[in-house]
């Protein structure tokens, strides 16, 4: 049986904009259901930057251990606690990653079947010490709510560490997003994670065409070996309407049937409405501001365009992303989205390099070397 | 056979902003094809009025003979012209409707199977006086590329002639939102015709409540005759908060699972993202401004939310529209929508009436008394 | 506090085709989560009849206490279990249904996120008396996996209890059915409870024209009273092509759009394939027998047709049925289809009359008088 | 201009089970609307074999010039035939590819919007000598109401002609399947051409496991090279139930999500709807006989199924189809479909190698050596 340590060392946040503590904190015990992992890599999200700075709509109390997407391996399985979301069976060893947990009762869980909806969800990386619920830490507790779902053996932690939050919500927006013809076109606006991953997926579900309008120049470097046919770099080419017209060449003069939002900047919106196929659908993943921007409503419905806004996931899409990655690792280098690890006393200077986009996305290592 | 005159009466739109003429005008050949018809009725449209004082962003080439939801009643029929887009036999004397015609062609007629984004769609109401396509006449003449529909027989002119404009637009709307499911509460933005035909769509489509959200007060009356639950009054409730507790209320403090936009006022699209539930779907089908308006797009995915576009019809929606009418009519005071009618000599009382909402429709009556 | 005896009257199956016997039975103790209720109606269904006589291809263990579709009053709640499905509150006195238990953690509850394909999904009228999960007894015992719904106070009993098995089947068959068309014709085979259903609500989700095919003559003339427009029965007219002509007839020569199977008849679906429209679709509800059928499968190809098989449902298909119920119970006798209602000690005279068709569907009544 | 000869060289069915006669057949003149081409290649399909044979259910009337998928280099284009159904402009010399003709006017065409179900369609191969309507001509006459697409230029004959039949079928019958998810498991049945098409379509729009059921070897051995990660070859395993079992192997003991029927076989679907994943999804696409088999209808509605069948296309899909070979057209060796070419006079040799399976596919080449 694996020794598990009384305490483990945790970053915590103390005060809003202030560097995070490396703090001494205690290990909960497991209860029936619950599951305690060892930390072997967390992801640092550009949520993370803002969730640090107090900059978020909704803030977390504090102190504070944050961290929401995170590779843990198994030291301890509750009782009754016997397969994953698939229906694997689970046991001490087993890397797994897990989603938010629902309240599986209220309207939003029952009647709609859409927890993600659900107004008493609980997410990791957003609680007090004391509950070790979060990923910048060398052990953290998966609760006995939560659904979690194994890693495949075969991928590293660098290609899977993203499923947690970026990949999980590209892959529920595609399954909101309804049917998608073959050989249809896509912009992909945006070039962080989220974009990136929508990328890849456009590219394996019979697109024609993907072009991905973003920057900073490495991320569309990464894009286009994720997919992209085409880039159009917004630091050079920085008028909206320029860009629909490079857009038109490359789609026929007709513009993209589809277009995805993963730029978390309000008045990419409407630039979407402008470029998009009369016809197309326009999927929104990005947005978290509460700023407003102005539309023109008209082009919603003399278009004949259709909009579908997604947030967050499902254990299935985590399962999926999954999945998807084994499937096609040979042909992607998945783990380059991870473009720098740091060891856990190291958090603030990799949240420094995610807040100047220097990192695609920088990630805790705490493996064993 | 019929006797058809060389010349007949038109109301002809001379100048922007100045009154109709009534002029006399030359009768057209019948094409392989074609079809003339007598004008029973002709419904006139707040777009009418716009038209007439050339406030639409696409003006019509003067002179012209406006007039877009006809009823006529077939005088002369084309070489080849034998049944109707639903199979029926046509003849003389059948009363037909007509969509707008597509050039069957392009790619939006032949790749996207969507000839309402034909590029090259010609309508009616938009013609020069030779051409005589427009209802504000004593006849018209249906081009060999225009889709037709019979008129059946238990339908008063009264009760169809919304067919033409409002309520296929409301019909092929409602296809395009995709499933609703049954026990569903509907908001309808608006109480125009298209807002009164989507309140009855709604009511016989398994809603649960159905809210009907406008002014003034006789068009309030008639949507409560046709199927609205509850009615609030925008003249009496001028705050949207307001307005938004009280649908709260009334749908479980959780607001519609379906809202239908069909007000033309581009701010309502941001009031219908606030009161719509978490995973709801908007319609938008009423925007004809080129007006922006500021929204908060993080509402669209926060909210988890789909939002449709819809404009004008096919052929299938006027039949779908009729058959509905048909089946209904017993139910629903169909014919109170046109609130008055007009000798053809009036028309530019009937624009006033329009123009000053003292009509719900007014309607060029042509009927022999 | 209600006062909750030791122990309760249940009919109990001792042997396959032999008659219930009347025994005394133990009260369990109400865990967290769990709810006891007494029995305030039990419907009896067709599969009673066959699970009495050990005629189902899966058997219960003997002994059991039969009953699936029951309206309980709750007499205690255990702790934790304060709302209902719909996020309502729930007190003893509440009237409810319930759902089966899922069991909420393997591939079919997770990924797939369809409880209807849980392999361990565990039901009422299945359990042996101790567990006291059959409505064919004086209490019943709701386990803490299950969840429930409030019943509406404006329905009666009579009104409400075929949404434990008949409607709610109907209700999650035409949600899986997809979208249907406004004006589509509708052809119901079959006309039992669950035909019953999805006559009514074809009838309330737009179609045209609505034919239900069965027998005996009672069933038909109660389809008549929910929205029937023709019926045709089957001991009249035994001849499928003629009744195949018949249906052509009453839809313009085409067919209709949709058909639902209701009957549990094997060669209905054949019969089916050649009554339905091109282009048209088919709800398969009614099939429960092992029993294989000759059909033409290219029938299905050459046709463009779409089948859509669906059984059991999830309990927010109960929520949607007892919404339905509540806002349409003025237009339709819903209550009619309680045929006649029994004393517990007379369940075995109830299971003999369904078995005979001499009642549509039969009802143990508990209420006190 | 190009040099139109008087005559042409067809092959001509003479009567039904008789080798083709070569024959000189005079060359129609081009009406407003129609095209004029030179057959580039022919492509031969199961169905000449039986068409050949007189073996169909209709029967073409005699003597025919049969040939149904076929590229053409446009030597004469009639007035106002301008532009592809893509909006591409037309000139002499383009290949093109073309569709049935429709009607453009009943109810399948005007209210379904589904011209294949139109029941006057006009399809090529299957017209008298004196409308050059088949391709196993020299010449080919293409008529107005035809819809025709441009064959890209990156293409071979090889490549694209696969498209005129068993590619576009395969097309349009993932169109109507509906959407897929990503990361499922598809079983194909069969692998002929429409099977093969079936197989690189699943693999490229987001598949995890694709598995193909059929034999010879020879097809099987394509299948992998066009995306199958497994093929069972059932001249090895013969027994229904042996293949089901490694099928359950090779999909987590589940089966897979998605069954593509691309057999031609009745019994085929029995298996189908026996090995299909519970809540999966079922396409039939091969059936073209009229006998029965038998089925067990309660595993559809048991196992809660959808199953969807497709015939035939719309021009869009060969566009489709085209655009999908010109994308991945260095991904996988389309052109080995044509396993053999031949001239027009060794046509009857082409089609006894069709029926005898020594061929996956072969074709008619006349292009200039």
């Amino acid at each position: 049986m694996v020794e598990i340590p009384k305490t483990c060392r945790a970053a915590v946040l103390v005060e809003y904009g202030r560097p995070l503590e490396i703090q001494e904190v205690a290990v909960p015990e497991v209860e029936r259901g619950g599951i305690l992992v060892k930390v072997e890599m967390a992801g640092i999200c550009g949520t993370d930057v803002h969730q640090q700075r107090g900059e978020l709509t909704i803030k977390s109390p504090l102190p504070n251990i944050q961290g929401h997407e995170t590779i843990g391996r198994i030291v301890r399985l509750g009782e009754g606690r016997v397969i994953d979301a698939a229906g694997e069976p689970l046991k001490v060893g087993d890397r797994i990653m897990w989603a938010h947990a629902d309240c599986g009762e209220c309207y939003w869980c029952q009647i709609e079947r859409d927890p993600v909806l659900c107004a008493k969800r609980s997410g990791y990386g957003w609680a007090p010490p004391s509950a070790l619920r979060g990923g910048f830490a060398e052990y953290e507790y998966v609760t006995p709510k939560t659904n979690v779902v194994k890693v495949p053996d075969e991928l590293a932690e660098e290609e899977a560490v993203g499923v947690g939050c970026a990949f999980r919500t590209a892959i529920a927006g595609y399954e909101r997003f309804g049917k998608v013809g073959l050989m249809e076109d896509f912009v992909i606006q945006g070039c962080g994670p989220v974009g990136l991953y929508s990328t890849v997926v456009a590219r394996e579900s019979g697109a024609r065409t993907v072009i991905v309008v973003g920057a900073p120049a490495n991320r569309l470097e990464l894009a286009k070996k994720w997919g992209a046919d085409h880039v159009i770099d917004i630091d050079e080419y920085q008028d909206a309407e320029e860009r629909r017209q490079m857009i038109l060449e490359l789609t026929h003069g007709r513009g993209p049937e589809n277009v995805v939002e993963a730029s978390g900047y309000p008045p990419a919106v409407a630039e979407g409405l402008e470029m998009i196929m009369k016809g197309g659908k326009y999927l929104i993943l990005g947005q978290t501001s509460a700023a407003t921007t102005p539309i023109m409503p008209s082009r919603i419905n003399e278009k004949g365009l259709t909009i579908v806004g997604s947030v967050s996931a499902h254990i299935v899409h985590f399962y999926r992303a999954l999945q998807f990655l084994k499937a096609k690792r040979e042909k992607y280098p998945f783990g380059e989205i991870i473009s720098g690890t740091y060891r856990l006393e190291d958090i603030n200077e990799a949240l420094a390099n995610m807040a100047s986009a220097k990192e695609i996305k920088p990630a805790i290592d705490n493996r064993e070397r």
